[in-house]
């Protein structure tokens, strides 16, 4: 099959539809509500909302394909070291980009909260790249379940390259880290960006398609997993906390949340990623022992899930 | 008096005593808990915060008085336009900022959020000026807690001058502004910063003083006005809204905030800004002709509260 812009934005709408329905399922008790929205400039989405389900207290998944001038920040930025493009020819670029990105609170602190992205852009001279990731933001981790995540991860990534999941592992880490905490946002993923230039566009692709088609199997075991945990009122504060360090690293640090709100994207697309409640309190600190301090103990860097747990 | 940075922090520190007294005796519940802390590299605070009292849900006083080396960004920053400063002169000059930061969230709905910052800085160089604001983000405009609020800073204005009020009132609409949302986070209030180049520093520091000073009466007075009104579950889901834009506003755009996590600053200090819970709605509108409506279509810029309402 030819790869085209086409081809890849209904690919991804195909899985939007696809992930939607596995997500559904899963909850049992609400449904995904669309939005089509149009971008001014060219192009727009398709933002689908879950609410108040029986597993999911707030969610999304949304589709977009947008294009027209290249906007300035990228044009500024150096996007491939193998290829010599002419500022000028730059300038006249246009851009397309499309995307399938998803954030699911779900209403138990014991289900995780769970994140993916997956993005394709191109510009009108050539240049065209990957990116994309999927990371959990348990609000108890639970080692297994850990184990699972990144093992599953790893599967997807060593089919199609064996220094994949070290490097995508490590980046995720990196990126998904609250600075001003010192804290990391969950435990991970993985996450990659532009990785077309080495090796052909097509295995890119076919391995950014595998970790789209991974997500639904993989959150749906985790929800199945722990959905009928008994939770008490600590563990519902504990859980607001932890959706207020969502947010904080959403609001400081998410690259794609600070591009859209300050690119005038659509507002309520960008912020669907928020809960529909979070809680900060003053200097709290977990009793000692805790399930809430192991879990803050365990929100670092470079923790090898698969091979420490379980 | 010889103004000098120990007079001034001294000063400070006794406003702070006086705010939460009488904060404490407008709650008649609860009363503040302090915080010392110190800052490696010179300096320290005192963090008051207050919690679950019968008005006050969560807020701070904060008082600080840091010193050390010029943070870069300051020295690249053009400062003073009267005063021709060698950069060699300023990379070797230390800094010394004193302030009290105050943001009160109170339980009920009907009681506005406000916001007060009053801030000292200088160089060993001689360069040194005053800061500061108080706005107010009521979770219902009241259209004559509005204009007593916006009269009052006025009276303290023209006190001084009479060219600060507008300027200043201005200076908040434009600062407190949630740009991705076009919308103001409250009615604004006065809001200034390094104003003592062109007149005498006395003067300002005179103005100053009393800015901070009208901060208690003022905050007392809008929480005897309304504690005592009755409210329902709506209004307080539409509370948690607004807060949600609260924290929006401080993690996004406060500059505050931003220097504070970047430059490594106490956190907790930093963030007891934010309320004890938030919530965020997908793509919600507030019934027509509601009240939420109506506060809604009255956040924007340039509002003239104290003519065109009461």
């Amino acid at each position: 099959m030819e790869i085209s812009r086409e081809n890849i934005s209904d690919w991804l709408k195909k899985l939007q539809d696809s992930i939607c329905s596995d997500l559904e399922q899963a909850d049992g008790g609400s449904k995904f509500e669309e939005d089509n929205w149009i971008r001014s400039e060219g192009g727009g989405g398709r933002t689908r909302i879950i609410k108040e389900g029986n597993v999911i207290e707030k969610g999304g998944v949304l589709f977009s394909a947008v294009h027209g001038a290249t906007p300035d920040f990228l044009l500024k930025e150096k996007v491939h070291s193998n290829l010599a493009i002419a500022k000028a020819d730059q300038a006249n670029s246009n851009f397309f980009a499309t995307g399938v990105s998803i954030v699911i609170h779900p209403k138990s602190p014991m289900v995780p909260i769970i994140h993916m992205n997956i993005r394709y852009f191109e510009m009108d001279n050539g240049i065209k790249w990957l990116g994309g990731g999927i990371d959990l933001t348990p609000h108890y981790i639970n080692e297994n379940d850990a184990k699972f995540f990144h093992g599953e991860l790893k599967r997807v990534c060593d089919k199609h390259d064996p220094t994949y999941y070290p490097k995508f592992k490590k980046w995720a880490d990196d990126y998904f880290f609250i600075n001003h905490r010192k804290e990391t946002r969950g435990i991970g993923g993985i996450f990659f960006d532009k990785v077309n230039e080495e090796i052909s566009f097509e295995k890119n692709l076919n391995f950014w398609k595998d970790v789209g088609t991974a997500f639904a199997p993989i959150y749906v075991e985790l929800i199945n997993r722990n959905k009928n945990k008994q939770y008490t009122d600590k563990n519902t504060q504990w859980q607001l906390l932890r959706r207020g360090r969502y947010v904080e690293f959403n609001l400081v640090y998410d690259k794609g949340t600070k591009f859209g709100l300050e690119t005038n994207g659509r507002v309520e697309s960008i912020l669907m990623s928020l809960p529909k409640l979070a809680g900060w309190e003053y200097d709290f600190k977990p009793e000692k022992n805790s399930e809430e301090e192991k879990t803050l103990n365990l929100l670092k860097k470079d923790v090898d899930w698969i091979n420490t747990s379980g």
